[in-house]
């Protein structure tokens, strides 16, 4: 119809980006049926994954391709540590903002604290260590 | 930073939403580690969640609230059948669309043809029959 | 304890097997919380992920080695089609069957017609085709 | 074919349970493809899995069933917090141990105490409070 190509339906095909804000990277995602469990709530390996999407985000935002990287050198930037605190359960249909921010720099490795938020709430708190 | 702000914050605090271009709905997503697997490709049983992301949002775009469902009835819509067909790989960074449509409706079940795309290119062809 | 290592421990560190009974291959699992989703029940998609352990599982049976494949070959054998029919949902803590067989071959296709089945409830049937 | 009963059909079609050896409670698994991403090892999220994997066996070996709490509560044992070293990686066909013990008990959580093995190499040090 027409009210639906007045649309853009270009902005339809492109996928979700999230950006910096100040120093702090925003990704925004929606809780899926795949990222619940029996408990009907996100299951807690999961929140690992939107960490993992917001930091991929975060490295393509300041202009690191981690496909060419891992194409290149067959290996790319490795977790070392993730500690993370569960505070409240994500539910279905939940639209979450993952917040990160560039933490302490040790030798070659990188603290990146982030947060799962549903709005105001604080669902996880955890940090990566790169 | 005043740069940073005058990029709309609340557009990166709202998770991506697909929508209909006359009677397809089109849905787009990134692929991420989680999705991959150690033939460096998009693992086959992933297409099936980028599948059902596609169908819950088109679910979400028609008025219905899924999460709400679920804790009303304790259920909601069920898949019987899959069939899918893999043409091409997806890769770690690729943009990729699911174009959904809505298909031949038989009694209480309807059959929803659902294709990946990356661009122009057929990743997978598929039916779902909810 | 003296009790605790008459159960041979060994045994404890082994990884379960499934294996061949005439031209069938049975293969066993039990249904965890990564397993389910907000519905109580398998989601949809890990059935293919039971059924891809399955054919591992047998793929190894008969002497092929899958790692060394991939790190030999960069690629190894590929799902092209997978057909599914749900019946029965499984449910968290289930034990249940996956049972394949090696059926038709069309030129250097395969069609692997598989079963998940809970003692004896069809939980879903599906062929996929490598 | 009667060589093939003779192998003990009903053991094929049981699945794998760990058990303790004294305090320690020993589980065992083999890593598929689900389990790998791009990079070629165990995806860092999916070790979390095979924690709760161990933890769910623990938890049944020791005489609760968690499928009946679920039903009769609506929720069971929440992790509340999750502290995991990555140290090697995981591979494809790699045959790996979860070892888990009973920690520290505080008020009404305790810390389980979880390395994920390959023989005597450590790939994961870790701990959940439930």
């Amino acid at each position: 119809s027409l009210q639906a190509w007045s649309m853009a339906p270009e902005s339809l095909d492109t996928p979700y980006r999230g950006g910096f804000i100040g120093t702090d990277h925003r990704f925004a995602l929606t809780v899926y049926f795949e990222d619940t469990d029996a408990y009907g709530i996100v299951y807690y390996a999961n929140y690992l994954k939107f960490m993992e999407r917001a930091r991929s985000d975060m490295i393509r935002a300041v202009g690191v391709d981690q496909a060419a990287e891992l194409n290149r050198s067959g290996s790319a930037y490795a977790v070392v540590e993730v500690d993370i605190r569960y505070r409240r359960p994500g539910r279905l249909g939940d639209d979450l903002q993952v917040v990160s921010s560039v933490g302490e720099v040790r030798g070659s490795s990188v603290a990146i604290p982030q947060r799962v938020m549903r709005a105001a709430d604080l669902l996880t708190a955890g940090r990566g260590t790169a």
